[in-house]
């Protein structure tokens, strides 16, 4: 009898061994599955039942790739391109006259205002359908411009087997991210396994209305919510209605949703992946201008939350490499 | 072969016979019965995989009554009496002066404004587990004027067993409701099985803070969105991404979501609930204050959406009456 409680009791770890096969051997990989064992051992102390075993995930640099650029600004850039010839206006207006000459800098010189400009012009004035339309279309052709391969590609392969470990163990997976939630909605659920109710990001306001009898919604150029630093904890509450036990991300954007889920009771799952492979991915933290980490980092050594070395702790970055 | 065919194609028919046993047999039970056959049959023409089988009710007067008062603001003159000892301002300040006299009409006479006043009195400057502290309080003591029971108690039987049969059919259940969604939240998944993160509703601002230290969410008063008429699509899209197959209200605050939900291919399901049962619950449609039932109940004649008789399609309202 105590042997086959004994046998019971390993299968979680070996479940988990075969389910993280991109995951180095150490304390990273240990961490996770132990506190998987954990909240799933019905009778132990720290069983969470499976309602309540809600893990977050943030989008960019934490799922898949966010340099040299955010994807969704390398979207909007395509399609402001590809939305000149019907603004001819936009060739003597900033930000776009110097986008349309190759001149991103000079663009993003404007800083807020201006990529709030892109974005508006790029992400606002169409349905719903059309523009989910618009980011199935760009992402079955647009190419990463460092590694040539299409941005779906561009996803880490541990976090997808670390997603799937977490939903055969129970758990629901959410998004939190502050990418756009009309935008990530068109690709989450093939390349994560992450349904579109269960994606939370950023959003401009919507409109209902009838067209000819037929009802759209319309997406308006006006920001209705940020879900970024102190918007994630807020975005988690106004759409899971619940603490999230276990939480993942990458830059200081990520502190508050981390804070948030290590406030709860009992058992807790905060990692930061750290982007240290310059080889393989990108190398950047501290002094980055995207994915900025520093703060998070320095709550993640004081708190002991678990730092991910893409470089030691992941076999493989991308399904593509070998 | 034809006949093992045949016995597999007679069991969702049976099996809902079983489900739904609060429905009588008439048209409303058949046409549900049928829908779910039909979006269920794998191979067949109307067949929906299972993650687009969303159905969205509508809560007050749809899932548990809302007669002779919105629950939700019966909450809210309760919280109103309770809190007057701290607010000895309220004395002599509308909308509060008339409702510790006892003058609800009088309180009320302010229209929006006052109710907004009362909610915002209510329902803000509190953290989100204070107010679900105080909800949950008030649950387990609050009776409803008319029956005596618990609000709770006043759940719609056959409904309760409709969203049941549902998950059964491989159904994600939501409620799209113009109540508070942090409100609704407390009882969902007790009184429903809908769980938190399937839950739309009204909310308030909410403000990330760090208290000692420990994070909280601060409900402020201010409001951030209104989930009726033109709002309850923009909620679905805003919180669940996709159009649901199948949408159940009972008023004319639903009758955006049923247009938006009838406007998608395939098979779809829109239901409306008309309260025509004086001597078991209320009846009241096109002149009715709360939960008017005009134009819905017009269009869905026009559209051949099903409007069901609370008189004579349910053998039963509540659970507790025989």
């Amino acid at each position: 009898m105590r042997l086959i409680l004994l046998v019971f009791a390993l299968i979680p770890a070996a479940a988990a061994a075969d389910a993280l096969p991109s995951w180095n051997e150490g304390a990273a990989k240990h961490a996770i599955v132990e506190f998987v064992a954990k909240v799933t051992n019905k009778g132990g102390k720290d069983y969470v039942p499976p309602a309540q075993r809600i893990a977050t995930f943030d989008n960019d640099g934490t799922l898949w790739a966010e340099q040299p650029m955010y994807f969704q600004l390398a979207f909007a850039l395509d399609r402001v391109k590809a939305l000149a010839p019907q603004r001819p206006e936009w060739k003597d207006q900033e930000p776009f006259a110097s986008l349309l000459k190759g001149d991103l800098k000079g663009a993003l010189a404007g800083g807020e205002p201006a990529i709030f400009q892109i974005v508006m012009a790029t992400h606002a004035g169409m349905t719903t359908e059309e523009f989910d339309q618009t980011v199935r279309d760009w992402l079955a052709t647009a190419k990463h411009p460092k590694t040539g391969r299409r941005y779906s590609e561009m996803v880490f392969q541990p976090m997808v087997e670390l997603l799937r470990y977490l939903r055969a163990s129970g758990f629901k997976t959410f998004i939190v991210s502050g990418g756009g939630v009309e935008f990530m909605r068109v690709f989450s659920e093939r390349i994560y396994g992450i349904p579109p109710e269960q994606v939370i990001g950023s959003s401009g306001k919507l409109k209902f209305e009838l067209r000819a009898g037929k009802p759209v919604l319309v997406k308006l150029p006006e920001l209705d919510f940020i879900d970024d630093k102190e918007g994630k904890p807020v975005g988690i509450q106004k759409h899971i209605g619940r603490r999230p036990i276990a939480a993942f991300g990458n830059s200081d954007g990520d502190l508050q949703m981390l804070q948030f889920t290590a406030a709860g009771p009992g058992q807790r799952l905060m990692l930061i992946i750290h982007h240290d492979d310059a080889a393989r991915e990108f190398a950047y933290d501290r002094q980055s201008h995207i994915g900025k980490l520093d703060r998070a980092w320095d709550e993640a050594r004081a708190s002991n939350w678990i730092v991910v070395s893409m470089k030691s702790d992941w076999k493989k970055i991308f399904a593509f490499q070998k």
